[in-house]
This record gives C-alpha cells, structure tokens and sequence, in this order.
C-alpha cells in the first residue's frame, strides 16, 4: 500500500510503498483511511519541534472505514465507518480511568509515536475508534484533532464565561474557525475574534463572532475599547508565536486566563502581574475519547461545521505548503 | 492615635501621632487593633513595588475588637473580638455576588490603598468582620492575610490532588508553615516541603511534610528521585524569585500545575512544554470572605497553628528588617 | 395608590387604595411597577399552602421604574428600568456571601413575607435591582419568578447532560416553555416535551423540542422507546401533580435525575431503586440574583423569549382564574 | 475447590465442592481469596430482594493473591497481592470513558451476577484489579464495598460541608465507622453520629464524631438542639429502613442533602418541602474503581481502619446470622 512518509526533518514527505498493517494485538483495528487532516503539528514534526524515528507516516486526525479487526474487538466490525482519536492507550492507567487518555502511561500518538494516517491503511486500537455512521468522512477527519483540541480548549475557555462576558480567538484559521462555532454554541459570551487577515475575520463574523480586530492596528487597544476598558475574561491564542503570547496576557481582566493552544513562543509574564490580577495560563491538549465522541455527536446535529479543502495523498507536501504559508481556508485534508 | 506611617518609598516607617478615623459611611466600623502582622507585601509597598500615596498607614492583616460601629451595622457591637478581611468591598457587584471580595469593582485594601492596622485602631467596613470569640486575636491576625493566601491557594492547588499524588511547598516560611498545614488538612497527597534553610525544613517536617528538600542540592533532581521520575502534580511557589518561578515549572508531571503566591520574578515557559505537558499557571490573589471565615473555624478547632513573633508598633522597622534578611521564624505581629 | 391584595385564604383579591411605600432603610428603593407576572405560587398562597398575613399585596415577579432611592444607595437613580429579584436579602450572611440569595438567613420574600407587586408601587431594596434598559418591562417581569426559576432549574439539569443525552421538560406551559429555550441554549441534549395539551405540545416543537410526549398516551413506554430503552439523563418536573411526581422517577436511566419545580404531590421512591440506580431527586427553589442578571442578558441578546399575556390590574381575579383552569398560553402580567 | 453457595432464596449457604475457575478471555484473572466481607446485600439477596440465578457463589468484597492470569493481562501477575473491584466492566462503554464503572454497559457484578469470593478462588478480570501490597488482605477486603461504598458516598456528602458545617452519619455499623472516619479526614464539619445502640456510639466518639444522638430518645428534636435549631447540612442513610430516611428528611436544613445507601424502606417527602428548602435527595451506588484506589491509598498511609472479625469459610452462615440480628462490631470477614 501507498504512504506518504517522512525521511528526515526539514525534507518533503516522500509516496511510498509500504506494508498493509499487521494486527498483534488482540484489540488492534486496521482501517482504510478516507480522510487525514494536514496539521501545523505535522509541520512541526517536519521542523524537528518533535522528535520521531525515521521513515515514519505521518497524519493524526483520520477517518475511515474498519478493514480489520483483532480477536477481542467487540462493537466493531469490517465495513464501520469511523473516526480515530490520535492516542493509543492502554486503558487502566489511573489516567485512562479518569477518562484523560492524553496524559495515559502507555500512549502511544498515530503519525508520530507511530505510523498515521497518510496512507492508504492504518493500525490502531479498537479503544479509540468513534463510530462515524452517516458522517462525510473525509469532511469530519480533521475534528479528530483540529476539532477536538478546539473542543477541549473551549471547555476550559467556558469555565468562567457568562452571559455578557467576553472571550477572545486568536487566529480563526483551521481551529479558529471551529473556536468560533463552539464557543457560540457553549457559551452566551461576546466573542472578539483576532486575526491579521481581512478575509478570515469575515469569516469568523460569519460563524458568529460579535466583534472583529485586526491585530495589525494595535490589538490591546481596540480590545479594551471592546471590553469598556476591562479586557477579556479569556483569551485562546490558537496561534502561538511570540505576539500572540504576549497580546493574550495584556488583553486579560482580573481573574482572566489565557488557554494556549498554538505554540511556538515563550509565555512569559512578570509574577506579580499574575498574582495582582489572578491570571491563569493553561495549556490545552488535543483532547480526550469523550470529547471526541461529543464533538462528533455535535457534528451529527449540524451544529459544527468544518471548512476543508481535499488533496489526494501524492499531493500531501503541496498541502504542508499551503499550511505553512497561510494560504489555506480552512483544513487541508488527505484522501488516500 | 499613634500609627506607623510610610513617608517615602526606600524609607523607613515613622511612628506619628494620627487622627482617630472618622466614620462616614453607615456601615463603617472602628477596631481597635490587638494585632496587626508584618507581611512581605509591606516591604514591597517600601520598596515601591506597588503605588500608594503619602503618608500612608501600612498594615493589612488585624485583628481587634470593634470599638465603634455606623448607623446601618447589624450583627457587631463594641466589644467584639473581630478579625479583618483586608478588602473593603460593595458587597453588590457581580464580583462581591459571586463571592469574590478580591475582584470587587470598588475594592479598597487596607494598608496600601487606604490606612491600615499599625496604628491603635483603623477603619473598615462591617462586610469585612469574622468574628473571632476565643481566639488570641494577636496570634490569629496573620490569619487575615498570610493565612488567608495561603487557605485559598492550597484550595486552587487541592484541586486535582487525589491520595497518593505529590505537592512541592516552595518557601517554608510565614506562608509555607502554614500551607504545610492545610495540605495535610485538606488532602492525603505526599507533601514535598523545599527551601534552603534547614531549620525551616525542620518545622515543615514537624507539621508534616513527607518530604524535604533543600534548595541548595539540585532540588529538581531530588524531586524527580522522590515521585519516581514524574515530578509532582502541584508546586505551590511562596517565595516568588526567578530561580523558585522557574524550579516549580520544572518539577511538574503531566497535566501539572503551579499555584504563584509569591512573587518577584518572571514566569517564562516555552509554549510548546506547557502544550506538550497540559500545565498551567495559575496566579492566587489573598482570598474571599468565606475562604477567610472559613480558616477562622479551622483555627478555632485547633486544625492549623501560626508561629509568631510578637513586637510592640514602636518597633516596627525591626520586625520590617527581620522579615526581609530573613531571620525571622514564622511570622512577625505589631500589638499596638 | 391601587393594589391587588389578599385578605383571606380562598378568596378573591381587592383592589384597594394602600398608602404608598415608606423608605425606612438607606438602601431601600421604591420602583413603578410597569409588569407584574402572575404565578401559580400566587395560587398557592391564596389556597393557603403558603402562610401569610393579611392583608397582603401579591406579586412576586416584577418590573418597573426606579421611583425613589434611600440615601445609601448607589448605582440606581429614579428613572431606571429594573427587573426586581424576588428576594430582599441581607448582604452579609453566609449565604449572601457564597451567592445564594435564597438562603439568606434575614430573607423577605415580596409578595408572600412583604407586599409585592400587584400595585402601582412597591418597596424593595437596592441588591434586589437588576438593570433592564432597552427592554419591554411588562414582558419580561416573568423572568423574576418564571424565567428564573427555570434558569436555575435548566442549570441543575445541564450538569450531566451532554451531546446525545435525553431531557424530559414535565409541562409545556409558563415554565415548560422557557425549559426548552434555555435547554437548546445549554446543552446539546434531546429535549423530549411532554404535556397533555397538544397545542402546547406544538409550541414545545416550535421551540426547539426534539420529542413530544402526550401524557395521556403512557409516558413511560413512550420515553423509554424514544431514548433506546434507556430512559432520560435528567427529568424536569415543572407541574408537581403526583402523576408527574411519579413519571419523572420512572423515566429515569442509570443515574438519572429529576429536578423538582412543580409543587404540590409527594415524591415517593424506594430506596432499593434509588441505590440500584443512583438516583437523584432535587428540589429547585427560584434562583440567585446572578442567575437573573445572566438571565435578562439572554433576554437581551434575544436569546430568550417569553409568550405573555398582558391584563390590567383590575383584572388580577380573572388571570388568576385563567391560570388556575389551564387556559392560559404563556404567562399572565399585569400592568398597573 | 469449595465455595459458600446459595441454592434457593431464604435457605442458609451450604459449603460444595465446584470446579476452579475457567479462564475465557485474555484479560481474566484467577485470584486465590484470603479475604471476603460479609455484607448486608448478601442477606438482601438470601432474602430475594435481588434476583440472582442458582446455584450461586456469594461475596463481592474480596482481596487475595494473583493466582493466574489471561494472555492479555499487563501489569499483574502471579503472588501479587490484590483487593478486588466487585465491578467486571468492559472499559469502553461511554461509561466506563468516565470513569463511573457501577454505569458500565456491560457490567457483571460478582456474587451476584456472577460467582464471587466465597470460595477459595475466583474469576474476575484485570480491570477490576488493585494493588495490596503490604496490606493485611483480610482486614481490608471490606474496603472493596463497605468501605468502597462508604468513600463515595462521603465524597458525595462533602460538596456542599465546609468547617462548622453539621452531618449526621446515621447507623455507626460496619459502613458506619468508617463514614466517621472518611468524614473526618475529608471535611472539618462537625459530626453527629446516630445509632440505637450505645457502644456504637461510644465507637464513634473514639473514631472522632463531635456529638452522638442516641435515636430511641426524638432525634430530630436532638438534632436541632445541637445544630442550633438550624438542622444539618448532610445527612448520610446507611441504615435503610424507613425511620431513618424519614429521619433524614427532618433533621436537613435549607440546601441540605440526604445521602442513601442503606436500604429497605421508602424515601417520602412532599414536593412543596424539597422546594421551599431546596432539599435533595442522593442516592449513591457502591463506587468507581478510582475511589477503590484511592480508598486502598489512605489505608496504606493508616488513615482508615476497619474493625473486622474473622470466620473460615465453614462458618459463613454463623457471620450472616450474626450480621442479621445486629451482634457484629465491625465487618465479618470470611477466609477461605
């Protein structure tokens, strides 16, 4: 089978023909892949910001249709339409008992602890499919991480917002875009969302943000005109360089907080700020089963919708391109 | 009356003769200070760190008894023994409604922004009174504000300790014996007491502490040895310079976080860690009303005991001096 | 000036000429009654369910002009349009200060303890006011009592609700058809509707129900086929006859939960069941003054809607009549 | 092998040889049973309340050695000491993704829907495995329900308790003195344990309860007396006949909650009461295997500890009748 694989950092990701996944456990699932959404994570990884063996088959948020399934699998068979939370776990650990399959002691993460879903088929564990019945899978592959990081980041944004208050999105790019949609329907909050490009805010007023900045003519100002010169109770800084760090922690209210999802920069706060102001600063990752399956289930009823753009599977390095230099509206996605 | 005012940033307090203070609002009362502590947010007032206007009466954590009391109070007479929650608040803000006296939209803080307790009495508001019956209203009065950040800090750090995990206490002094305390209280997690004195070390091990580090020896090194080689679930930073800011970062596992009491420093982390790990920051302001009631009964139960040091007004600058070199155990209290 | 009051229990309410309201209090405040919603509590009250004094002004959920404020009052001045909380509280008393008006230990509930707002003019005090400009003061008086009790009510249910879950909403009528809005808002969930009026059955769908339930058709079976045998997360008993009493804890899945609002029958299961099941059954009492403060923000933003029908002051007998025989669609107001 | 068996409702246990144990699946595991709590559910299922098919080997509250493991089992293996979760559960249902195993799709509970530990070996499945060692296995195999059932249950009753807060811990048996335990290490409420039976009472005091109430002489009128005519905050049912939950009912007061566990008779309570104090009423149901862990957890660190009386399995009927008529102090456990 074919899979599009990376040989070194800093190089393009090369087609080749690899072996159809073997099952060596009895819980393991082979899936046809439909879709595999392209992440700035796989850039990262490209970049050498995460440390993986080589050759290795990327792709993190897939979906497809069951292949194969081990001698334990129950409530899965051949033919399932499915979407594949990107850990592997073991399901026993305290984490995996208190439903954080992130932080499980045995995880092992699709596309870079081991082989993805850039490519034709791909091994992974019956515990973290999400069954995807009646779903456009190649539309809903990016909600298994686009999708569900914004999701989990929402939740924590969501904890402290009211009717009336008011929370920030930075960058309405593949998860901003989502940002915006969840947070409208979680949240009575005013949304402001922040981007540098004219085209993008327009589509977050679309989705249903109630104000628009853009964060080339002095962000921090116009947020606190926004706010009546309070600032926002949160902030989500899906992009991550060192402005957007910087802008997140000056636009807070007291007792705000900052979820950081993108990343690239250096937090960085003077403590007596922190504490003057009881600000929080946490870090959002991707997300747990339950998430996923709630995130789906939101998809099911319409509610959220995601903006992609298809590529077939030779075409994956234009798609990292298109990524890296923002060109892209919405979420590329892989059709093998 | 007799107070111990600050003239000047850099300076050294002067015992002055004031006015004894007016009431002009309804519910203003009049204490007469029995004991009023010497807190670190005293020397950074001196060393002009935070704004006040001159002369300015410092003192923000008393106790008393109520010596007069306005037209509209109910519920306190002259007479009784009251301690003072530092905040003076108008109780109807969405902030005072949700219990949050420390975001209140017309907070006044005693000491700093208006006249605090070294001086024979001060004024307050009856919404800022717990009343202390059978208590040694001297030896609780640091229970206003040193006590009082550290009950609602140790609530945000509880919060994911689970029997079995680890919390680090940075700084075993007028706020880390005290933490010591409540984390054995209020949860059954391993308590990892760290500083660099060994006599403190000592104390924190005497209220409990599972563990002690001393800071001079690679403490994030020992840390990792004691949790095997997972960091700790929670650090609570009480001291507040850069090398306790970024140690506490360090010493995290998966999905940790820092509660930042004291502070000085920068907090400066690599937005990709704090991802990669899920951590947070989490800044913790004083404490409400309640949290403040709330550590009264837990005193009065004999739960948790303050060490301190008791010095006449007159000496003032010498109880400011032992505070900032360090040498004093627990905590020091003015007795006007 | 006019009042609508009671003075006997079974009979019909006066209309009278009553002294206009004297300010005793500095922060109380006399408000020009403009909507005055009439509830099924006042029913209760002059069924004798409820004890008062006679004679008594009814009128529990109102709107109206600030008239005239007591010297201590700030941040309303004559001329503001206001929503008036049920409750007069205290401000100090644990309760108060944890946000839970209801508790207040120095309570004084209008209408029922106090003379409410079938009148031209009533008393309250200052923390009772929730600003209301730019919105129509006789439609949305019901948000006081109805809108917000259901706030409360939807906010007990949401907790365990999550996309997919089921809600029963138990009568469609002045509280039912709020439910559902606020439902849709809130949560994810079906919504099943269930009454025994097919036109309000109608409205439940026009709302935003996802199921209609006619109650004489066995509720039960029809519920349990329409949640895949597994009954509802949570049930909403907004009518409190005994038959509703007893379908609500019979609907239930693993875990479930019935939210009492509706009064009036005896909530009878046994404890086998409750254990083997772990259920919950939890009683629902109006709501705190930050629930209606986020309550007319939805109001505001258009997000909630009420169906009301508006009568003149002389005409409280005959909507109470009306509310008394099920005629009613939406929620009575009078307008003095 | 033999096992304590039950062959038709009402009829004492009779000891029968059976075969050892078939491991089925690769997760199962086969433990040799050093200790197994007798239980009231036992006696509730001899007298029919729950259905079981017969023969049947009674005992869900087990602990003993890792005899033998299935091809798919990490993490335990033959020798390991271990304390058994009742709960058989598959670890995928949505349930399960939360944590709340006794909600588990597939759940098979043991000595009842299946063979359980009164026997000298028994089958169960890794999942429901957790570590003992160091641990007296007798002596703490009643924390696998008794005292499983009692954790969550206090964690239950705690949301809600602050210090000078009141709960009543009402039957001071075999769940009972543990509550006092639990109630004391996690909360600083006052305690008010009740029972009939004077040394009970006596046992709760040296446990730590701040007041016992002897229930022959009007509970509710001591209850009020000691909680200042205010009634309690929580009120915990572990007895389960019908004077205690109408007892529990009485003695709340406004915002209070009853936790049920023990059961028998029938939880009544007029709608109009739930509300106008906004009464809830809990049921609570065993607990999740964190609970167990954690449970296990503050018994290594010496913080619960049970009273327990041994029996050979031979005399399993003798510790039922004692368990029936009320002459245990402590829980019975058998040893086979």
């Amino acid at each position: 089978m074919k899979a599009a694989r990376l040989f070194g950092y800093h190089e393009p990701l090369k087609i080749v023909e690899v072996d159809y996944p073997r099952i060596t456990k009895p819980d393991h699932v082979v899936v046809r892949v439909k879709g595999a959404g392209v992440c700035h994570t796989d850039l990262h990884v490209v970049e050498g910001m995460w440390q993986v063996s080589f050759p290795r088959t990327l792709g993190h948020e897939n979906a497809g249709i069951v292949e194969e399934v081990g001698d334990a699998v129950e409530g899965f068979k051949r033919g399932d339409p499915v979407i594949i939370h990107p850990a592997m776990t073991d399901g026993v650990c305290r984490a995996c008992r208190a439903g954080e399959d992130m932080y499980c002691e045995n995880l092992e993460f699709v596309g870079m602890g081991r082989d993805g879903g850039f490519a034709e088929y791909m091994l992974t564990s019956a515990r973290s499919l999400v069954k995807a019945e009646g779903l456009d899978l190649a539309e809903i592959a990016p909600m298994a991480d686009a999708g569900l990081t914004v999701m989990r980041a929402v939740k924590k944004a969501s904890i402290g917002l009211y009717p009336g208050s008011f929370v920030a999105v930075v960058g309405i790019g593949g998860l901003g875009h989502i940002a915006v949609q969840l947070l409208k329907l979680m949240s009575s909050a005013y949304i402001v969302a922040i981007d540098v490009v004219e085209g993008k805010l327009r589509l977050a007023e679309q989705l249903g943000a109630d104000y628009v900045v853009n964060a080339r003519e002095d962000p921090v100002r116009q947020i606190f005109e926004i706010t009546g010169r309070r600032g926002v109770n949160v902030a989500m800084d899906l992009v991550g360089v060192q402005s957007t760090h910087d802008t997140c922690i000056r636009i807070l209210r007291k007792g705000g907080k900052v979820v950081v999802v993108g990343y690239g920069g250096v937090i960085n706060v003077k403590s007596q700020d922190m504490i003057a102001n009881e600000l929080t600063v946490e870090g959002s990752l991707v997300g747990n089963y339950l998430e996923l399956a709630d995130l789906v289930e939101l998809a099911r009823q319409g509610k959220v919708k995601l903006v992609t753009k298809r590529f077939p599977l030779e075409r994956v390095n234009e798609a990292l391109n298109m990524l890296k230099t923002g060109e892209l509206v919405g979420r590329a996605v892989l059709t093998p």
